[in-house]
């Protein structure tokens, strides 16, 4: 090893060791911290991150890096240490023109900007988070224009979350979608049938954690490298692959929002610990391509964890877990999770109608980032889309825009992601049934963790190291296009709503 | 404020946020990492430690605090500053004299060590852990000869744990106990009653959290400021008056340990609450006299939980949240919660049998300081010592020497302190009593907060400011003395076991 990648190595190291407090910190605030130690918390993640920048923006990182990419040296390296050193020259050249105090307001803004998003929610009034979602807002424009100069904002912002993406390729992929679907969930509503009052009554949260525990070991989340928490969002985070860490929220009245956001986040999570473990602790021992990492939770949550397949071999430890269960045959729980129904929350909305919750924050994004439209008139215009997609109108803040914690992070282009991955997913089943056998026969057979093992080897263990176009083509041998997931929505949908397509 | 106290200041700022993360890996390590998580946070632990090691015995800090000691400027600070300068000089002249190396290898060790204890315990085999006792006993003897030279060790060590503390004042305490409890509990014993079975039955750890909770709200811990996790062995610890938090275990088959290990936890972070809050983040913002501390948990464990009255307001609803209550009137509970017997476990024990199983270790402490007991000896030694005072052997180690975690953390000196707080809380309670009442007719009448304000006036807002014998000077006007415990143990236990007295 050559004396500068060793030098380089250790500096890494000691990055390492912020970056490591700042993903804690972070962890923590939203599972552990009391209201009145967010404030001690925020400063610990102000003075980490401001370090973490100073170490990545520095001089001898760029004079680092820059030996490290000429041939002299570069050469020398394994495929690995050329990844990282191409990325992070790509990120050091991009962070580089930010400026300190513009990343450090950043930093702050969006931690006092996630506090005040959960007050409002709570009170349900956009008036007091607008001011910090303006805020957001203009820090992420500001950013944009010192990370991609001369690259229109909201495409910068999309390629960040999935590198490779942008607004056109997106506009063709959901117009297929929109062209295809609106149509066909109107035949579906035409054929709807009476809702289940069976799911409204009282689950035990008590007992709603313990059938997480069940799903996470059924599909294969590692308990020796993973933790669970208790947050208001679902999330998942990972220190590096032996540390994972997802969390659920339990809602009395709604037991399948925690079961089916166990299995979306245990997929992230699962995706997470079987990367290449020899690019722990470095920028490739994680995958930052959202789209990507959707389509893995996005496949476990609904590929999976909607086919009446899945719960065959499980459905009996439910009733155990949770009694109310014991009352409702596996046929009704079926038709119950993939119930299609115009809503109002994202995050519980059947697979089908969730395409266009998607597509209307995407549309909200262009809103805000292309068309400039005023925070203000932001709950009038998703209210609006609501009723032009979906035919409701939210009652009020916290059941329409306030719904989402992304905004308040900054998460501005990461929405589309979700539907990416669904598409995604699509496609990976193709290829998944033509070398595995047909999907209800293995989970019939209760051999999800073939499946696991093939996702394992097939993406997951690349991290970041190849880019989601790259991936899809390598595993499916086609390029991205929305036609297999549509065909999958027609021929699941068209049996359980007996519609002749 | 002068320039240099401002610098101080800031220095101690930035010294603080390592302290933040380094309390942040503690807390996370023993509540939430994975196995294989532990490594990278043991990493972060030793590398945060290193630097606030360095920060705290810098030139740097030594300047300051020597020109902050010299009239010029001591005299123009307030009380709290002249506090926090002479507290931090002494403890920098103090850790001045540690080699860097040495205190690296002291605190990795002191992970490793907690580490393999929960491993050994679980085995219940002391040979795993003897290496570990073994390097944590050598270098703890090493680091006394660098802080206290010239000083006993054992002496060292128990003035660390409790200011002006020493073994001849101990061994004096002690004795007077062991005198009177001695014959006492062999009259005690002589009355037994049969052990009552209604409390090996099965009682939900779900249940069991929210009874945690009631207790904890009765008692007056704050949630806004604090928080819970679940851990091995219970402790409390605190980022400052404002964020401080508690952990417990929940055996299935024995409600009574999460019950008054969430009454003792929450004594100790009712104290730490407390504390004046201009303290914060400072030397002075917490309470390092272990003694004090334990008076406090245990003065809400003890003194109060496990009086009667203090049950009568809130009796029915344990019931409600663990049914096995329902079947158990009051009075039973009360039998059963002040059931005196020889037992194994520690943090089971009732409270006048308590005395002996810390005896017992201050002993064992001073025959490894003092007479250099080999390691490999100890646990036969531990075996003699339970048939001397309590005429029990345990079955295995995990019964006995290995039963709790405080050696593998260095924390020799520790166990006398708990005592020492019993103590203390003999001669609190009757200040009390002169001052707001009979504590039964409090207690009775749910008045419990208002012996919380006592509390949080005469003790808990001083923090680490006033010592502990002073602290109990100031409140009890009198020195230290067995008597009011041992008068306390008789009163109580006379009347529960009818005897004469």
């Amino acid at each position: 090893m050559s004396k500068l990648l060793e030098e380089f190595q250790e500096y890494l190291k000691k990055m390492n060791q912020y970056e490591h407090v700042l993903t804690l910190l972070y962890w923590d605030m939203k599972t552990c911290t009391p209201k009145l130690g967010q404030e001690g918390h925020v400063e610990a993640l102000t003075h980490f991150s401001t370090e973490v920048f100073a170490m990545s923006t520095s001089e001898q990182m760029g004079e680092m890096l820059t030996e490290l990419a000429k041939p002299a040296e570069y050469d020398a390296l394994t495929d690995t240490w050329k990844f990282i050193v191409t990325r992070m020259k790509r990120d050091f050249d991009r962070n580089k023109r930010i400026p300190a105090d513009l990343y450090k307001t950043y930093v702050q803004t969006q931690a006092e900007a996630g506090n005040i998003w959960v007050d409002a929610k709570e009170k349900s009034d956009f008036s007091l988070f607008a001011p910090y979602l303006q805020k957001m807002i203009d820090l992420t424009v500001e950013m944009a224009g010192y990370t991609d100069p001369g690259v229109e904002v909201y495409d910068a912002l999309l390629n960040q979350y999935e590198e490779g993406m942008d607004s056109a390729t997106i506009d063709g992929l959901f117009e297929a979608l929109k062209k295809d679907l609106i149509p066909f969930v109107k035949e579906i509503l035409a054929k709807q049938k009476p809702e289940n009052p069976a799911f409204k009554g009282y689950f035990d949260p008590d007992g709603q954690r313990k059938v997480q525990d069940l799903l996470l070991d059924y599909i294969g989340f590692r308990r020796d490298a993973g933790s669970v928490g208790e947050t208001e969002h679902p999330f998942t985070l990972n220190f590096c692959s032996k540390d994972v860490r997802l969390t659920n929220h339990y809602y009395e009245n709604n037991p399948l929002s925690s079961i089916f956001s166990a299995v979306h986040e245990g997929g992230h999570a699962i995706f997470e610990q079987n990367i290449n473990p020899e690019y722990d602790n470095t920028v490739a021992g994680s995958c930052d391509y959202m789209g990507l990492h959707e389509s893995q939770s996005r496949f476990y949550e609904n590929i999976l964890g909607r086919n009446k397949n899945f719960w065959l071999p499980i459905y009996d430890k439910l009733g155990e877990l949770l009694p109310a269960f014991k009352e409702i045959p596996l046929e009704t729980f079926y038709q119950e999770i993939n119930h299609v129904q115009n809503s109002f929350i994202r995050v519980n909305a059947d697979e089908v109608t969730y395409c266009f919750h998607i597509i209307l924050r995407y549309e909200m994004e262009k809103a805000i980032f292309r068309d400039h439209v005023p925070v203000g008139d932001l709950p009038t215009l998703w209210n609006q889309k609501m009723q032009d997609y979906l035919q409701i109108t939210p009652a009020d803040d916290a059941q329409g825009i306030l719904q989402d914690m992304h905004w308040s992070d900054g998460g501005f282009g990461y929405f589309p992601s979700y539907l990416l991955g669904s598409i995604y997913d699509g496609m990976l089943l193709d290829t998944l049934q033509e070398e595995l056998g047909n999907v209800d026969e293995l989970l019939k057979n209760g051999k999800i963790k073939d499946i696991t093992a093939w996702l394992n080897q097939k993406i997951h263990w690349y991290g970041n190291t190849r880019k989601p176009k790259d991936a899809i083509k390598a595993v499916c041998g086609k390029e991205i296009s929305a036609e297999p997931l549509i065909r999958y929505f027609k021929e699941k949908y068209s049996e359980i709503y007996d519609i002749q397509i």
